[in-house]
């Protein structure tokens, strides 16, 4: 169900959930920036689809769907038996883990709320202690973001150029964002700078969602291609990289995020310019030996051979339906892979909640803070 | 004035030029790759206004385009001062020159015809050395095509991946290609290779044209977006790397082409794969003495916020009207560079009609052969 929101887009969350409804709340990204509009979804086959179909997207913000989701789904259980129980929530969480497979922030977020109602010894405390602990991850995203944008802030200069590829903004994540935390923290301090946005191809998150996001903010910004950002470095026009990750591997500092942060980082490297990662703690994996073994997402090579937009000037009044044209030869096909991994030695730092840290103490400092608090 | 050509395109140049009615002709590459047409241009404006709009594009194809464009505006003049005619073709030579600023193509095939239209004593002598020198330009160009081909073609291997950018195809010449023709020669030879296709934003040049050209000659091919060729190369995915140019600078060995070329030199750089270009010797600029004082065309911001392509998979027997879509937030503003520099540390050798030279002794390498010849 759509519900359509004329104005005061900043006034929601990326995701939110509704527990007396048992209702996943989302902002419908696939009609953004033409239109905004919620959607609800109101069983876990339906947010695990809207995982999958990209209608919310974003490290965070697929973490927190998958949360709420899974929360949704133990909610949606009626009956006495834990052993019954536990069958239905592997289902639910198998679900929606696979909804995207190149990402942990869903596996995370739902394995740290097994491990949460395994003190619950009844089916409704288990129930109660699964929606708890969802809107736990949710609180805990925004919170990391908030640290994310102060321990980045200072990075950020009076009159520089930063790049950013895809959107690791707030609509990657329950609030604020992680690449554009520091950002929006800069901003608010006062800072003067620009952001170029990649336009990200083949989906065009930057284009379409970073841009958008960067304009309801009022942050001066230019949408480029992908190919110029190299242009544009080589021309001294680029002082800094920042982006997000769809999963980074705290044994090798590897980083996985949308496909071409790779092409970037290489290009970053080429020129010296510092490279960045923002990621709340979700993102990390904890267990994966290195980034070969990440798997990549192989998705539908109509999203390379056709683009998706807005025929006119989109308008509030009317329903925004993305008008699919075809780019490409009509007999040719694509290989379209969704990630890529960008090996440590391109990575200057990742910008976390705790701090920035190198690619090779990142495990271990991250592990100290936890340990600490 | 248009007309449908509903089969065999195999059998057109891609410019040809009609001198009994002084019209040039030319395959409409903005209908491509949905309807083959002909667009006829009936003065030197009209035939600018072509390269300009990109109706024809690519270094060889708007070299010929230019060169029939002087022949045709000299065609033109009805008076038999030697003085006014100066004046006329210099006005020609300057509207068809500034069309398409970085490539240097046009300049080159002007430039040649007017040194040999000085041995003309009246208009009518040089009006007719001109068209002969225009029809001469465009069958070196075939013949050099032709040349690389023969050179560039021992580089292929049966199982290789090859990767373009752009298309410096038939489409970007009078025919065969610059970047194609290794490939195409290759393929008469019987190897069995593929060819990954860079989509090419804004434009999409690889999508449309390269993977047109490609699919017609029945290659192997696959178009990848802009941002994937970094993560095939990571995979060990692609052995070589073949694009064309606009202008090589003979001083440094520095080579203009469309805006990404640079970055998928960097890439190969890093992965120790071979990045050759290929020209014909038209593309060679033998004054400029660096690649930062080649003008880079700033073109128009839509090209980056908007898309264009077919509704409905195209059918020949209607008229196909591009559909633009606009992808980027509405309120965004784009950079859209149409070119960049690559330098000449990143270049493992240039095909040329004489053989393949390494970037430092391209320069004098031509100017061998040329005094042998």
């Amino acid at each position: 169900m759509n519900v359509n929101c004329l104005e005061g887009s900043k006034h929601f969350h990326t995701v939110s959930f509704n527990s007396k409804e048992n209702i996943v709340i989302l902002i419908n990204q696939k009609k953004l920036p033409h239109q905004f509009s919620l959607v609800e979804t109101t069983d876990f086959y339906q947010t695990a689809a809207a995982i999958q179909d990209m209608t919310v997207r974003g490290a965070g913000a697929i973490g927190a769907t998958a949360a709420f989701g899974f929360a949704q789904g133990c909610n949606s259980f009626k009956d006495n038996s834990l052993e019954l129980f536990e069958k239905h929530w592997k289902k639910v969480f198998n679900t929606l883990a696979k909804a995207r497979p190149t990402a942990v922030d869903p596996v995370n977020a739902m394995r740290n709320i097994i491990d949460k109602m395994k003190s619950g010894t009844s089916v409704e405390s288990q129930q109660q202690i699964a929606l708890e602990a969802a809107y736990q991850f949710a609180e805990d995203d925004i919170a990391h973001c908030v640290a994310i944008g102060q321990h980045g802030s200072p990075l950020i200069q009076d009159g520089m150029t930063l790049l950013t590829h895809c959107n690791a903004g707030w609509l990657a994540f329950v609030d604020i964002g992680s690449a554009t935390a520091p950002i929006y923290t800069a901003h608010k301090e006062g800072k003067r700078f620009q952001v170029f946005c990649d336009e990200t191809r083949p989906r065009s998150q930057g284009a379409i969602l970073t841009a958008w996001e960067l304009a309801q903010q009022g942050i001066p910004h230019r949408v480029i291609s992908d190919n110029a950002a190299g242009h544009f470095m080589q021309r001294g026009q680029i002082q800094m990289v920042i982006t997000g990750a769809d999963r980074v591997l705290a044994k090798t500092g590897e980083a996985a995020n949308k496909i071409g942060t790779f092409s970037k980082a290489v290009l970053a490297k080429y020129h010296n310019i510092p490279f960045y990662i923002a990621i709340p703690l979700s993102t990390i994996d904890w267990q994966t030996e290195k980034g070969a073994d990440i798997p990549i997402e192989e998705r539908d090579e109509d999203e390379v051979l056709c683009a998706w937009g807005a025929k006119e000037p989109s308008t509030s009044s009317k329903e925004y339906i993305p008008q699919k044209i075809r780019i490409a030869n009509s007999s040719s096909h694509a290989l379209n892979p969704g990630f890529d991994i960008t090996p440590a030695e391109l990575i200057t730092g990742f910008i976390t909640p705790f701090g920035i840290f190198s690619p090779k103490e990142l495990g271990n400092k991250i592990k100290e803070f936890l340990s600490v608090k």
